[in-house]
């Protein structure tokens, strides 16, 4: 237990878990599956999640609310203290508000299913080496003199030969533009730069002197809401530096479609690229200036994202992408100058867009099948990256097929009257006691809560359902506003609150409604007709799917549970079910690293099947039945069902043991 | 005789030729060698030059200097007459001015050598075929349903497959730009033209409907004093229509060293740069608008230019060029857009520069080697190209051996106190009679002359020379002025009038001076060197060469057997001796038609050894033997050795007669 993990004991439920040295007591509470009650998102605020440590060194950050007598007794508030030992802690019945033995009942099942390793990368892409498309090669040529008289260029080409091998080098134009002054100034030590375009070895770029040992490269996946960047060592194939940001682009419209429409409009194109371009130039900025790494080590980008915003990025009009019948210019795109679209980086520097599917299968996702491995393996695997448009890729190392389901914004918090994205106070999770009600959050950064993200509303989803406070057809019963004040009638028909505003960052009720639960009902019902629709048109079931990969930054805080409850995802045996993190960074990152797989990246683009939704009548008959709790076909959601009897049950009993204990 | 030639007969001399129908008298006199003082370059002005028709056709354009009287007797002016059918034509002694019995002994070899024509080259260049490097593709595409949802690009790319099996085509960046407006509003019946670049197919345009009909290619030689240029069908292979021009960069300096110097100026790379695509361009803008093509029809350039001149079109610093070692940036240019180098056509337009061989040894040599198919055969070809540089190239199919030795800009008219391009009103031809003295010139354009070129230099050196004007050593006799106006003492030495201010154009005399000859003869000795030293490298002698071949437009006009009496070429047997032309605008031609020939031109660049001769010792007393007329080793040129006592005894035997005659 010394590195780095304590092992922390909840009573009275007795239920211990493991957790990283240093975790927040409220966040290993929720771990554990054992309810605290707190709603000021961990500021220490409210000072309702008391709880006495019995043993164990526990550190209390703030120290508000708690008298001089309740320190001495060995109380805390679980939101502001970290386990430094292993450490039993007593939840108070004041903290706890519920019949523990109820609680006990729920299925121990995991609340985060498993994220890929990087062991299990390389074990899913042998054909992985470190072997980028750049190569910086140190040349120490001889000088000219009138016997040996090649030109310049000639003399890099014949060193590149004697010294690695490379025939048919062409020297870029720009290249040779620079190259006279730069080879003399250098005294003829010179470190050039080779790119391989696949078809063609070109030398792109000279330096002075010995450059070789700084070399990086720029991985991008480049999404709609948000951009990711890497900063990746070439000498070692590790990310020295990570940064990301919203893509600018978000002033000029929230999704595609809006930006699609913006550039239309006469300069509306050249803002969108120009708006991109900025956003990824500023990142590239912030991760040199975080590391030793300059500018000059630079020598590739490779990005991914969807077709919309790969056209966006390299000025290609987009228009076509969304109307009938929804045709992108084009899938693979060539090795261009990143200068070309504006980054302010050395002409000699080279991007490469991972090539798309369709109109609605682009590079993020090809990068996220790549890094996945499934194009490698026997095993039938489903790769599901959920965002504003729910893409997913169905199919082995014979066969891939994929599509792309409009699931709308609201799990990324738009379209949600406190949705907001998963930043500072912003809910990602919550626990609504069956008996009481009373809710359990957390918040990013611990912080007071002024909104609610995407994994916060679909574990909100999943409790009010699981509570009995939402029906099956997802309307909040506002007949219970007559025995709890948290559910009652709002202007737009029901709403739970999730905060008071004396509690909140805002200094108003945090409340999720009957229209945003709309709002995520047909997002989660669009991702799970898609998943559907993709196995009928192989004529599979579910149960032959081996593997389910989650992947999107939001895959990172989903619990899989909630997923399933809310029907968002199929009722599988969770195993099966694996955490690909940003499937489109990772790619980009891999492919940055190994010219092997930007090659396999063309492959999978050119193998995978593209089914249009859009118009799919069989599509809309799946969507239609996924608008349910968690799904018409109750029958299909067996777990679902035994835990949803399960909790009704554990209410029954929590409010008849609650009677006794108010 | 009906097609095109006529036979004309002098009298008293009874020599006939066969002449182009058309053809002006004083020029077929000029031809079959037969003297008629002729001085004011037939304007008509000075009226010397009265011949007598005596049967025939012969068509009088100007009347002025013949009376009425004259004209009755068939009296007309030999520069002005042109020959409409067979005719017999008398010098009258008036014209003739000399012996006729000693001019006959002239021997009659030919005066110009034989030009190579079409049928020649395509024996030489059994690999040429007309497949150029750029194609365009008419593609009805099929149109895009949900069903077919190929992106643009890839629709594309699976007609260039299913049409022309072209595989792996590349979509060209700024192609993808204007692709989805352009497919559509050609409702996707476009023209796709598609680039081999050798390594990689490359769609680089597209266009609405079929316009695969008209394609042309852009053939240039880039030279230091000219730029010419063809406007080449691609369908038929024809030259379609021809231009050329000045080299705009003149204004920044006459020779290479200079526009090298000016190139070093802030910002004088830049402006020389432009200088050179505007003359280019302006070019294309003649021949497009004297054809029916369009600049749309333009779908590649081949550029062939001496390495510094290459070097500034590209906007590469040329500065090492001229400096010990002589070092050139690049050999080889890859394809770029022209609209990148600022040639204003369309972006989907490349060029390619053909590569050179070392700093002196350039791009324009190459494809001179490559026309003449020296590279294909067995024969041991020697190739000169003879202006300011003279560049030459020595070897067969097994070797080639190259070097460039500087001749100074005299055979280009600088440098020469009346020197002058071959423009109207130039000196382009001189004979001199052995007893008089008496010149017989003919200009450019029939006009008065102002001024000497490159061929009427060397022709007059070679008649001076014969006519005992001239010692060994290229030293006007100044003690011939006592007894003939002509020559005389002038600021600089001693001079030869060619014509008398009364005739000329400039109201001045037109003479030839002792600095000028000087000049001629530091630039022939330079070339002859150049020969003797690539024979002596590879222990060859000239006896063993079996074809000279001589480049350059100046080679056009070039007499060889003047070019052989001043020691410019070695003497030998005229018939190896044969013209190019334009060789490097020929190769530039070829290329454009043949992408096979491109890949031929890279071979020959990497072929070709390069001699440096600007530290060679063993060149420089090749050149100092060479400073003599014809040379310090006179028994080299027997023919000469033999013409000129057959001169030396017609001007004593003439000057006997003359002095009967008078």
């Amino acid at each position: 237990m010394e590195n780095g993990k304590v092992r922390v004991c909840f009573y009275p439920e007795d239920r211990c878990i493991e957790v990283d040295k240093g975790e927040n007591v409220l966040r290993a509470a929720m771990k554990a599956d054992v309810h605290i009650n707190a709603s000021c998102g961990g500021e220490g605020y409210c000072g309702k999640c008391r709880v006495i440590v019995e043993k164990g060194d526990v550190k209390q950050k703030l120290q508000v609310k708690l008298s001089e007598e309740e320190i001495k007794r060995g109380y805390v508030l679980a939101c502001s203290a970290t386990l430094e030992s292993d450490a039993d802690i007593r939840v108070p019945i004041e903290s706890q508000i519920g019949d523990k033995s109820a609680l006990t009942r729920r299925p121990p099942i995991p609340l985060k299913g498993y994220t890929l390793s990087a062991k299990d990368w390389a074990e899913r892409l042998p054909q992985w080496e470190l072997n980028p498309p750049t190569t910086k090669f140190h040349l120490v040529l001889d000088k000219p003199t009138l016997e040996d008289n090649l030109s310049d260029a000639e003399r890099i080409k014949r060193e590149l030969s004697r010294l690695a091998g490379l025939k048919d080098v062409v020297v870029d134009f720009p290249m040779l533009q620079v190259l006279p002054g730069l080879i003399r100034a250098a005294s003829f030590d010179v470190t050039v730069t080779v790119l391989d375009r696949g078809q063609e070895l070109r030398a792109v770029r000279i330096e002075k002197s010995d450059t070789s040992q700084g070399q990086a490269a720029i991985a991008v996946d480049l999404g709609t809401t948000t951009v990711s960047t890497q900063l990746v060592d070439l000498q070692t194939g590790k990310v020295i530096a990570e940064a990301s940001d919203y893509n600018g682009q978000i002033s000029f419209g929230e999704d595609i479609i809006s930006r699609i429409i913006y550039s239309t409009r006469s300069t509306g194109l050249a803002k969108l690229q120009s708006a991109a371009v900025n956003t990824i130039w500023n990142l590239i900025q912030q991760m040199v200036e975080q590391t030793n790494m300059e500018y000059c080590n630079i020598t590739h980008l490779c990005i991914s994202g969807n077709t919309t915003m790969t056209h966006l990025l390299l000025g290609i009009d987009p228009r076509y992408i969304r109307v009938d019948p929804y045709i992108p210019v084009a899938q693979y795109f060539p090795w261009i100058k990143a200068s070309n679209i504006g980054i302010r980086i050395a002409s000699g520097v080279y991007m490469r867009c991972t090539p798309g599917v369709a109109s609605y299968v682009g590079g993020d996702i090809v990068a996220g099948v790549l890094a996945s491995g499934m194009f490698n393996s026997e095993k039938i695997t489903l790769y599901i990256d959920i965002g504003t448009n729910g893409e997913m890729a169905l199919g082995n190392k014979d066969w891939l097929i994929s599509c792309s389901c409009s699931a709308g914004p609201a799990f990324e918090g738009a379209g949600v009257k406190h949705g907001m994205r998963a930043t500072r106070g912003a809910i990602e999770q919550v626990r609504i006691n069956e008996v009481t009600l009373e809710p359990m959050i957390i918040t990013v950064g611990n912080k007071r809560p002024i909104g609610i993200c995407g994994s916060g509303l679909i574990d909100a989803l999943a409790e009010l359902f699981l509570t009995g406070i939402l029906d099956e057809r997802g309307k909040i019963k506002t007949e219970l506003s007559e025995t709890n004040p948290r559910v009652r009638q709002g202007d737009w028909g029901g709403e739970y609150v999730l905060a008071w505003a004396d509690e909140s960052g805002t200094s108003r009720d945090i409340v999720i409604t009957d229209p945003d639960i709309d709002n995520l009902m047909r997002a989660k019902a669009a991702i799970y007709a898609g998943i559907n629709i993709l196995l009928e048109e192989v004529g599979m079931t579910v149960d032959m799917v081996e593997e389910i990969l989650i992947a999107g930054a939001f895959g990172r805080y989903l619990e899989i549970d909630k997923a399933i409850i809310i029907g968002l995802l199929p009722d599988v045996d969770t195993e099966r079910i694996k955490f690909v993190g940003n499937g489109s960074l990772l790619g980009s990152y891999l492919m940055a690293l190994s010219k092997n797989l930007i090659a396999e990246a063309d492959n999978i683009a050119n193998m995978m099947t593209y089914l249009e939704l859009s118009t799919n009548n069989k599509f809309m008959d799946q969507y239609v039945s996924a608008l349910f709790l968690p799904h018409t076909h109750i029958d299909d959601f067996p777990s679902v069902k035994l835990r949803l009897e399960e909790a009704r049950e554990t209410a029954r009993l929590g409010r008849e043991a609650g009677g006794e204990g108010a």
